[in-house]
């Protein structure tokens, strides 16, 4: 069989960020044959730079780094990749200018992986902008992949699913300092009970996550609910990201348990372990449904920054064919690789 | 959010064939709502016996069990279930007389899952019968979920892909005396070789798998290529179906290895191994994907009679609004848990 569709160009692409998951992102597209016509960087000592050279020193683009979103903008791209952060409060404004400027726009932002219920307002907004424009606003990522893709077609398989529970891990240690206060390293448990009971946290990745796998399985979502289990280290542990010894009995991080019960009787629960890794331990992603059958499925040693950016990268060419509005994953096309992304 | 289309009536089915496999698939489709209207078996003992009785003593269905297929299609069912045989050569007349029926046909044939390569002319006829009746004819079951739409997912989550590459494996004791001598058990490796060597073997079903699986992704298939491996006992195995004890460095089953090339330059690889289990082994199902980045997914301990059985099941809802035609996966929406038939 032959294509009889006349070949698309190659998209032209404004990086909105440009930080590690922006530029491997950035270099991907160059990869496959896309075109990146602009990128708005935060700090004003990148602006100025081409960002060919701030990819890899052998190349330029003839495009300059740019602080000033409108400049970027300017070059009328088809597509606006917004790595910037990862709540709505945060990339709003950054996707608003990028519609309001008739693009496309593909985020890596998790909450915005569904966000009609925990920022039901700002959504409608972003959803009527991007249909006024005739543009389409999506976000993907590794939990595109590994725990909405893969798991819905996983639960394909099953007659009855009493609950589908899902654990992911990730190392605090690659992370950097910063976030390992976040996940209260080096906390007695007591210290850690006492922060839990009074933090204000934004909704959990966890959470958004279950909410595009139950739209993606056409169940409807009638409760959710968020825990938080403190993970301590029994022996003591060394974390290289505070350069502490945590000594035995002591927080090496947390596990976040998202749960979803919804009308046709499926629970789907997702805990999410941010800790210290011992020797010997990777990052891996297990999902086992109990019901008939009861079936495990289990990823080992990911690179979950690579995939999360090629996961992204294999959805421009539906982005960019979808139907205008807020599209999340359940109104696209099955994920699948992409050779180009003409 | 709610449902604005007219519940739709429940499914009416014929099941075409009622062993092992079709029994599961009729009971799957009553607990799910579904109405079994006739079932086409073989033997002329089971005939004239309820269908309902026949699943379950506890039941009746006020369905007779019979030989003849034209009284089961007498029935006028919205969709008959093919479970009489794995080749084209074999299913062929059934499917062909369920589609003149003006009925939709989903069968668990491993060749139509792609059959357009292996069997062009009577792939073609179907597809030009089914065309004509306005019904659509699919083929599903383990291979569509563990082989086809799990992994065209998985590779979503790869920026490039040199080879993607399963291994399966089943035991030949779960399968019977028959099998066992299909899969060479207690030969020589002499034997073996002197069998391999002139046997003409139908296609394999990696082959069709692998097939399906580039269709889904996109993929130009340029090359296909098959071969086969002994797999030996080194220490002397007993194989239950055959109640023999196989001496060391004997036959205990073979592995066949399909690969694809493609004009993207992926390779697809199947490796697929039906041998007698030693103790502590159960059916595993693992894909690497060899690229940027290198992954891996694993089921362990799948029993695949219920995926298989589960996994058709959820894909009638999708068959029934098919456009009309022969319709290999990549023409349906993704696979996904179905809470109804209707």
């Amino acid at each position: 069989m032959t294509n009889t569709l006349t070949p698309q160009p190659a998209p032209r692409v404004v990086m909105y960020g440009l930080g590690s998951m922006g530029s491997l992102i950035a270099r991907m597209i160059l990869d496959r044959g896309g075109e990146i016509v602009g990128a708005v960087v935060r700090s004003s000592e990148k602006a100025g730079r081409d960002v060919g050279e701030f990819l890899d020193p052998a190349r330029t683009l003839g495009v300059t780094l740019t602080t000033d979103p409108d400049e970027a903008l300017a070059a009328k791209p088809d597509l606006v990749i917004v790595t910037v952060a990862s709540y709505m409060e945060d990339v709003y404004d950054p996707i608003r200018r990028s519609l309001e400027a008739g693009a496309n726009v593909l985020s890596l932002s998790e909450e915005l992986l569904y966000s009609w219920t925990t920022e039901p307002e700002r959504t409608r907004e972003l959803d009527e902008l991007a249909r006024r424009m005739g543009v389409t606003l999506t976000c993907s990522g590794h939990q595109d992949g590994y725990w909405v893709s893969l798991i819905a077609a996983f639960m394909g398989s099953a007659h009855t699913i009493s609950t589908i529970g899902g654990q992911a891990t990730w190392n605090v240690d690659d992370f950097g300092p910063e976030l390992a206060r976040d996940q209260q390293v080096g906390s007695s448990v007591a210290e850690f009970d006492a922060w839990l009971s009074e933090v204000e946290r934004p909704p959990t990745f966890g959470r958004t996550t279950l909410e595009a796998l139950a739209a993606m399985s056409g169940l409807t979502v009638t409760e959710t609910s968020t825990s938080t289990r403190a993970e301590l280290t029994a022996d003591g542990l060394h974390c290289t990201a505070l350069g502490v010894d945590v000594p035995a009995g002591h927080v090496i991080g947390f596990t976040d348990i998202d749960t979803i019960r919804t009308a046709e009787g499926v629970e789907l629960q997702l805990e999410m372990c941010g800790k210290v890794y011992q020797e010997g331990e990777s990052d891996s992603n297990t999902w086992t449904i109990h019901g008939e059958p009861t079936v495990t499925l289990r990823n080992e040693d990911l690179p979950t920054h690579l995939t999360t950016c090629a996961t992204l990268v294999n959805r421009i060419p539906q982005v960019l064919a979808a139907d205008p509005g807020y599209a999340t994953l359940d109104a696209l096309p099955p994920l699948r690789f992409q050779t180009t992304l003409r």
